[in-house]
């Protein structure tokens, strides 16, 4: 499985997600789930990925070589995510490459029974736009994050949504969002086997145009350790003073 | 949906069910999960429903049907759960009820394109044995809970399970474990709307061999309240304490 949670703050987008993946129990391994697109001053998108694997693969070699076609200075052609004008062309784009890889696979899948589904956040900003958050869905379509809803979650997402339905509003500053994704996959990893670490985490802040914010957070990391440890501690702490129920 | 939790401790088994149902959106009903089968100083079983409705409550008719038939002191008959010599066969009871109704309503289910899935929690003592307590599957196969996996929870179960993950053990106390069972609902009737109160409360203290401690909880109830904000301020107090990542 998987676990990925992007969110559109007041200044800006956080992104994070786990590497874990697995073909049955018996055949686990990591792989990164976070994507980077990067024109620096003119426009940064990151995208996450669940479902698939062979087929998120398949989507991001699509865009990347779109991308190596539309750079080419020699004879630049067609479209790319270094061409769309708006972000919301750049999310249809990668709508359109998730169909395509749709047309060319899930024929072939469905004869051997295997699950052609995905499921991928993709955010980011061009120049002269606001930072945007779109979920894309396995059929191609998205919707986008708005400050009502201003979080999205792919995969393993219902052990740690508490923890975000608790703390995260659109006015929430990056490093409280930071946290708060962390602890979010720290409950996550708890409770469920599929989803593992390293996380990716990544803070694009608004207006910047770049990316200047990436790590990767592995096991023995000590700031997730002392996160992980302080965050479980203070639970006990909050639970042990919790009134005791009256039965009578 | 539904969600119910079943912990079988040191000193006795807490039981715990929300009472939201729905077919499909538009139609969401107040139904009891949670039932109790008494023998006073001799047995106490409680049974929690997930699934298809129509089918628990005929699994809960076949049940009171048969204790019916052997408790009739002029032509006892058969077997029932005030029969089982043990729990284990109160269990393989209950399951071949399962079956039982299975065979009876599945194949007329399935023609019309409806879910014919259940799952029950079903937990309790018999004079001379330690309390049990049984998970029950769909197929009326069961397993039981143990020192090491104390607790089993069905229907909506991953919104609660990190906080039980955290909080409780075989050596938990009754009292810790009926607040982290409220805690849970808590946190799953925040994220999802498909559970909902009243929470139906039930703590079997070992060796009572009677029902003493029920309660239900409904959204206005003083206790209830005060945990939950109780818990959200802790939280909230735990998170603003936490270290904010150092990006450098």
């Amino acid at each position: 499985m998987t676990y990925c949670v992007g969110m559109a703050l007041e200044s800006g987008i956080i992104f994070a997600s786990d590497s874990r993946t697995n073909a049955g129990v018996d055949h686990i391994s990591t792989f990164r789930k976070m994507f980077m697109f990067e024109k620096p001053k003119e426009r940064v998108f990151v995208l996450l990925t669940a479902g698939n694997l062979a087929m998120t693969q398949a989507i991001l070699h699509h865009l990347r070589y779109q991308i190596n076609q539309t750079d080419n200075p020699q004879a630049p052609s067609g479209e790319s995510l270094f061409t769309a004008s708006t972000m919301f062309e750049a999310a249809s784009l990668v709508g359109k490459t998730v169909r395509h890889v749709h047309n060319l696979e899930a024929d072939a899948l469905r004869k051997h029974g295997i699950e052609s589904h995905m499921s991928l956040l993709f955010g980011g900003q061009i120049k002269g736009e606001q930072p945007r958050l779109y979920h894309i869905y396995n059929a191609g379509n998205f919707i986008e994050a708005t400050p009502e809803t201003p979080y999205f979650q792919i995969g393993e997402s219902k052990y740690g949504k508490p923890i975000l339905d608790r703390v995260v509003n659109y006015k929430t500053t990056m490093e409280d969002a930071t946290k708060c994704a962390l602890i979010s996959f720290d409950s996550t990893i708890k409770s469920n086997i599929s989803v593992s670490m390293p996380i990716d985490l990544l803070c694009y802040e608004k207006d910047s145009l770049s990316i200047a914010k990436y790590r990767r957070i592995v096991a023995t990391d000590p700031y997730f350790s002392t996160l992980r440890q302080g965050w479980s501690d203070g639970l006990r702490e909050v639970f042990a003073h919790m009134p005791n129920l009256d039965w009578s």
